[in-house]
């Protein structure tokens, strides 16, 4: 097999952390498989960086940021190289240029427009094993550019994608993708499948094992990604397509996001496409909406509530001041003790009752519910934060996950 | 002017010296003139790389070596950049590639090829200050290479005679060149001038401000250089062609090199080739032969000595071991308690009595010379090391150096 391994900042966190990734790599090999190994800067040195670079500017230049954090993961790959190759193996490390990362213009954020494979392809037929300074590349002009958050994970989807890997493992100090947060219900067990999509969703609702630009392009590379932990060998969660998921469960997870409040429009006046004059402000201001509901009061005036992050809530609070200002809306309220709970599962596709039976649990709990949303693949319930576990467990134990 | 500014490892040990070191190249840029800055890696960086590398191999791979290495000048280069930016200048951070440096395949000690400074052009006549990341290239091939020892101070040297520059200062923790080592004759005077070839020759005795490789570029690209610190505002010293230097003094300064072993061959018989066979062996083993020696003993054999670095005396007793086995040399002493002395001066090539005149403080003092050696522009003495201080003060006065 080929396989790419990726392991983050904590995974290489001290010398003694990359020596156990080079015995993890090595037996990778050993057993037979072609690998690329992509890493992060060790744990730390990124955040060290950008501390000397805030030290000289609140607002520093992007190209020059990129050429500072990207010697990060430079000097994790170079060390791995080196340790790997005192084991006996051949390899080389790459930067983002060597393995043939493209991407566009936008320094510390930049997407990656193409992959060319054949500097990788030819060093993997020589017997190597690669070692990939991960989160870079370079633009057109063969200036370094960084990839943002969760950078290096979208380095290995994509070059697992690029070369035709048969499987990508991300390794990060989390064991896998679980029914639930362990935290809260410890009957939540580690799922050894899950398809793209509930992936996605169980992601933005909280999940935050891995980032949702990285399980997107996997979906779309058709790339199957597992996710593992690098501190056992306990085996992992894979990220795969429906299709190759045999007898999906009915509910693959419930998903808790307490990072949300609600913003209450009351009395917006009755004028055409005021309620999108709104919205358009808002996305203007960047805030990411996620549930509506909307209904016309008595007077026909009509009020709205919607969710957005809570480190969204000011900037959202400002356009929304402004219509109250116009007299556009009456009033406003805002609350921030609510919480998400998601439904996620494939099965309910083809099955009915999954979103009755979700009511159901939380009726029996006395858990009143405020906004609904509905997907093909989830029920996600917007309810007061002091129930969250309640909701959680009442779920888990409703669907049966801990079976 | 277009001015090439470097700065070493001390002058960027920490922020606040990058701070200061910005503030000299922003003055500097102020003053009208066009800057080059090229940096070297934060003291302490490169060491603590090269320690993580050896954590994981006592010979790792040279390639792997470059890349991690290169990451240090890298961060000094970005933060420099980002930190005049912030002051209101247009500036821009280059990796070696960039500014167009290219270099053989000797990974860890790479030749500079060639420059191609037409990027660097371009953005000066956009009125921007470069920041070039020291120490580095890429071979043909497009892979990082690093220069080795002094490896900065010749990226800056190249940069300079490639693009033209007016001048190239190298600023060090050192206010400049002295007549001697002002830690033996505290009457030591810094020098305004000094010619290229009295800087080799210097430089090669013990002085060791700048490494003779740069040296030897900015001789052959003419480049002029100014050695000075960026402690203080002080005037370095500058170094330039003989013609540049109005009527130079007789002697310009005084060297001292105590890292100097002496071996004496007692006895080499006399066969045809016996001489040249030794020291073909001692070359093979990478020793570096300096003063040398011989003379005809009353038995038809011979007496050899001569001077290595004492790091290399270890190799060279075996080379010499090997001709005592076989009966070639009769016998063989070693003396590790010498040092060199040399008068070094441009001013001496047309003036008849230098050599005469250190022969006779020598005498004056009771120092007795073991070897001599001399060329066009030096004089240099081997003699007992304890003695060392009382020469280098001796000579100081006769030729009247701190006058």
């Amino acid at each position: 097999m080929l396989i790419v391994q990726k392991f983050g900042g904590t995974s290489v966190g001290d010398l003694d952390r990359i020596a156990n990734v080079a015995k993890r790599v090595s037996a990778t090999k050993k057993e037979g498989n072609d690998v690329i190994v992509v890493v992060s800067a060790m744990s730390g040195e990124t955040n060290k960086l950008v501390g000397y670079a805030e030290n000289f500017s609140k607002n520093p230049s992007k190209a020059e940021m990129d050429m500072l954090l990207s010697s990060g993961e430079r000097v994790t790959a170079s060390l791995l190289s080196i340790a790997l190759n005192e084991m006996g193996h051949k390899t080389v490390a790459m930067t983002g240029r060597k393995a043939g990362i493209i991407t566009d213009d936008s320094h510390t954020k930049a997407r990656i427009e193409e992959i060319n494979p054949e500097v990788m392809r030819a060093n993997i037929q020589e017997g190597r094993i690669i070692v990939v300074a991960g989160f870079q590349g370079v633009n057109y002009a063969g200036d370094i550019t960084t990839l943002g958050r969760g950078g290096s994970d979208l380095s290995a989807v994509a070059i697992a994608g690029a070369i035709g890997a048969d499987l990508c493992e991300i390794y990060t100090d989390v064991s896998g993708i679980y029914t639930t947060d362990p935290r809260i219900e410890p009957k939540a067990k580690k799922l050894d499948k899950i398809s793209y999509d509930e992936m996605l969703e169980l992601a933005s609702l909280g999940a935050k094992v891995l980032q949702n630009r990285s399980v997107e392009m996997a979906k779309k590379l058709n790339v199957n990604l597992v996710t593992r932990t690098s501190f056992s060998n306990e085996e992992g969660t894979l990220i795969t397509k429906e299709e190759n998921i045999m007898e999906a469960p009915l509910v693959s997870g419930i998903a808790l996001d307490r990072n949300q409040a609600r913003i209450s429009l009351i009395g917006v006046i009755d004028k055409p496409g005021i309620a999108s004059d709104i919205f358009n402000r808002l996305a203007e201001a960047e805030v990411n909406i996620d549930v509506i509901i909307q209904n016309k009061a008595q007077d026909g005036t009509t009020n709205i509530d919607f969710t957005v992050p809570v480190a969204e809530l000011n900037d959202a609070k400002s356009v929304v001041d402004a219509f109250v200002a116009k007299g556009d809306i009456k009033d406003d309220s805002y609350n921030e003790n609510i919480c998400k709970v998601s439904v996620v599962g494939v099965g309910m596709k083809s099955h009915a009752g999954v979103a009755a039976r979700a009511f159901s649990t939380m009726a029996e709990n006395n858990i009143n519910i405020n906004m609904i949303s509905t997907s093909e693949i989830k029920v996600s319930m917007v309810i007061d934060e002091k129930y969250a576990e309640l909701a959680v467990r009442g779920l888990h134990a409703t669907y049966e996950l801990d079976k």
